[in-house]
C-alpha cells in the first residue's frame, strides 16, 4: 500500500506543475494517473486543486475505493452534476487542466459544456513528468519485479527444446510470470499501443517488426494480434530472445535475455557483443544532467563503432529511434532516451535501456535491463545475468 | 484471411450509415475500427469516403501492411500532410466523421486545426454499429474460439484440488489457452476499460465487484491489477467460476463454467438452477426484432420469479443493469442487453448471455454462453456443456 504522506508528496509534485502552468486544477482521467495519485484504481476522476487537498470522484467501487485510496472520496453523481461537486467542495476555477493526450474527444467536448467559463488546458505533460523520479515505495516494487523475472529466466534451460513451438515457450514462461504474481498484460498509455507480457521471438521471425514502435516486433498469433510469440517451431541454432517484464504492485521492469539452443552464426554472436559494448557506453553515461538524446546519440555511435548501424534496433524504415525509456506503472513512461529528446536525467529516475541489433532473415539478438539512476551512476534493477545462455 | 469482398462489403454498411448522417467521410482511428475495415492493424488511419475506395494511410508497418491488408494503401507522412494526401487522391470533404468516443482530445484538436473547413462530427455510433451483424467468415472465427475455450474446460478437472491457488489455476488455463492460438489480452473499446483473459473467481472473493462495469470482479493480484483471479487457496465446498474467453483470429468467445470440489451451499446450488432458467427465459427470446432492453427485463422477471432479484448480477449499489453484451473483435460490442438499451436484434448478431448471482461472503455462481441470432432463433456457439462440474 502507497502510504497518505507518500500520495500528498506525489501531488505535491503535480501542484508544482500546476500552479507554474497556471492551472487552477487538474481533473485526472486516466487509470493509471489516478491509481498513482489515489492509491485506487476505483476512481472515475481524481481532482487535484493548485492548493489543497485531492478528491477521488467514485463512480465504481466505492467500498473498494475506501479500502485503498488515500485521499478523500465522493459519490460521483450524473456527470453533469460535476462542477457543482467541485464547487461543494470549495474548488472554485477558471482553468482547469486535462490530459488531452488519453481524454477521449467526446468527454472533453461534454466537458466545455459544463465548464463553459473555464479555460480548458493540457495537463498531460505534467501528468507524465511528475511520475519520472521514483519514490523509496516504487524503487522496492522494482526489486520485486526484478526477482520474478529472474525466476523465470532460471527456469527457462529447462523449457527450450528443438522444435519446441514459441507459443507453447510463451504460455510457460507467461504461467510462470503469473504464478509468481504477475498481473499479466503491461499497460502502455500511448493510443493504441499494446503490450501483452512482452516479445518472445524466435529465429527469421524475430526481425519481424510490428505497428509498434519498437526495435522489435514478432509475428504474433494472428493479424489481429501481429506482435510477440507466433505458431513457429524453435530450432537449433536460431536466437531465442525473452523479452518478458516482471510486474509486481503494478511497477513494470523491462528485461531481455538472449538463448540458443547451440551457437549461433558469427554475425549474430558478434552483434550480442555489440549490444553488451552498447549496453556499457550507455550506462557510463546514465547520470542526472544528461539528455535523453544525447544518450542516444552514444548508443548509435556505439553501434556505428562495431559497424552494425544498419542492423541497430530494427532495419530500414522500421528502426525504432531510441535505445530505451522510463518505466513505471506503464511501458512507456518518461524519461524517453531517444533521437532529439530534450528529458533530462534526474536522480531515482528508473530506464529500460535496450540495445538490439535486427538481422532480415536470421532474427533479432540483444539484451535488455532496467536501471536506477543515482546522484552518482546507475544501478542495475535486473539481477539476471546478461550472458547469452547457450544450451 | 478476410477477403477483399467482404472488406468491401463492411465498408458499404459504413458508407450507408455516413451518407445518412451527411459525412462525406470519415477517419477511422481505433485500432479494432481499422482492422475491421483493412484486415490488418498496420494502419495509422484508415480513409472511409461516403463513396469510393476505402485508403489506409500507414505510418508503420507498411511491409505488413501490405501482406495482409485488403484495401489501398498509402504511406503517412507528417500529420499535417493528411489534407493533401486525402486531396491527392480525390477525396474532397467538408465534413468528416471522426471516432470521438475514443480518439484522443488532443489528436481531435490537432485536426480541427490541420482541417479548419472541416465540420467534424462524430461517427462512433455507426462505426460500433456496423460490427454488430457479423459474416459467414466471421461466424466461423467464433466457432475456432469455442473449440479453444472447450479444451480449456476438458482440462480442469485435473487442474483443481483443495489448497490449489486460484493464480495457479488462472496461470494454467491461460497457459492451456494461449497453446490453443489465443491472443492473451482480450480488448476492450470503453476508455480505461481493461480485460485481461476474464475472470477466474472462487469462494468470497468471487463477490467482489470491481472498477468494471461487470457482474463479478474478483480481487486481483494487486490494488493496481484489482480484477480477475488473486493469492487466495481454493477450498472444498467453495464455487468456482472460470469467465475465461476463447479468442481465435481475434474474436472472442465469451463463456463461464461453474466448479466445485465437493457439493455447494443449497442456496448456490439453488441460484445456479436459477441462472438456468434465466438463461433459458432470455434465449427464447432472442429472435430479431426484440430490444436489448426487454431482453433484459425478461432476465429481470426471471430472477424476481427465483425470489433472487437481490443478487442478480451482483449486489446494492453494484449490480450491473446488463445481462448481455455483443462480442466480436472486442468484449464490449453493441447490442448491449441492458436496462432501456434501444438496441434491436437482428440476424447473425452474436450475443453472450451471462445470468450470475452474488452471495457475499460466499462467492458467485452462474454461467455464460455465446449465441448466434438466426432468422428463426438463437444458436449456441459455445459447445461446453452448462453443467455446473462437481469434483
Amino acid at each position: 500500500m502507497v502510504t497518505k504522506e507518500e500520495l500528498i508528496r506525489r501531488k505535491e509534485k503535480l501542484q508544482l506543475k500546476l500552479r507554474e502552468h497556471g492551472m487552477d486544477g487538474a481533473l485526472l482521467v486516466q487509470h493509471m494517473s489516478m491509481f498513482y495519485l489515489s492509491g485506487t484504481m476505483q476512481c472515475q476522476y481524481v481532482y487535484i486543486p493548485a492548493e489543497g487537498d485531492a478528491l477521488g470522484l467514485v463512480r465504481r467501487n466505492m467500498a473498494r475505493a475506501r479500502e485503498e485510496a488515500g485521499i478523500a472520496l465522493v459519490q460521483m453523481g450524473g456527470f453533469s452534476g460535476l462542477p457543482d461537486t467541485l464547487a461543494e467542495h470549495g474548488f472554485r476555477l477558471e482553468s482547469l487542466g486535462l490530459e488531452l493526450d488519453v481524454l477521449p474527444a467526446a468527454i472533453y467536448l461534454r466537458l466545455s459544456q459544463i465548464f463553459p467559463n473555464v479555460k480548458l488546458m493540457d495537463c498531460s505533460i505534467a501528468a507524465r513528468e511528475i511520475r519520472q523520479v521514483k519514490s523509496p515505495y516504487e524503487l522496492e516494487q522494482f526489486k520485486g519485479a526484478a526477482r520474478q523475472v529472474d525466476a523465470l529466466h532460471r527456469q527457462i534451460p529447462v523449457l527450450l527444446y528443438d522444435g519446441k513451438k514459441e507459443l507453447a515457450l510463451a504460455a510457460e514462461c507467461e504461467a510462470i510470470l503469473r504464478t509468481l504474481g504477475h498481473q499479466g498484460s503491461a499497460r502502455m498509455r500511448g493510443f493504441n499501443q499494446e503490450m501483452y507480457f512482452g516479445h518472445l521471438l524466435s529465429g527469421r521471425e524475430g526481425a519481424y517488426s510490428s505497428f509498434l514502435d519498437s526495435p522489435t516486433g514478432g509475428a504474433g498469433v494472428s493479424s489481429a494480434a501481429p506482435q510477440g510469440a507466433g505458431h513457429r517451431s524453435i530450432r537449433t541454432g536460431e536466437p531465442v530472445t525473452v523479452d518478458y517484464g516482471g510486474i509486481y504492485n503494478g511497477y513494470i521492469i523491462d528485461q531481455t535475455r538472449l538463448y540458443s539452443l547451440g551457437s549461433l552464426p558469427e554475425s549474430l554472436t558478434r552483434a550480442f557483443e555489440a549490444a553488451l559494448a552498447v549496453q556499457d557506453s550507455v550506462v557510463a553515461l546514465l547520470k542526472p544532467g544528461i539528455t535523453g538524446g544525447e544518450i542516444f546519440s552514444a548508443a548509435v555511435s556505439a553501434a556505428n563503432k562495431a559497424g552494425l548501424s544498419e542492423h541497430f534496433m530494427g532495419v530500414a524504415d522500421t528502426q525504432a529511434k531510441y535505445v530505451g525509456h522510463g518505466v513505471g506503472l506503464e511501458f512507456d513512461e518518461f524519461p524517453i532516451l531517444a533521437k532529439g529528446s530534450p528529458h533530462i536525467l534526474e536522480e531515482n529516475m528508473v530506464v529500460a535501456i535496450e540495445p538490439k541489433f535486427t538481422f532480415p532473415g536470421l532474427g533479432v539478438v540483444g539484451l535488455e535491463n532496467t536501471w536506477h539512476i543515482t546522484a552518482a551512476k546507475a544501478e542495475k534493477i535486473s539481477i539476471t545475468d546478461d550472458r547469452h545462455v547457450i544450451l
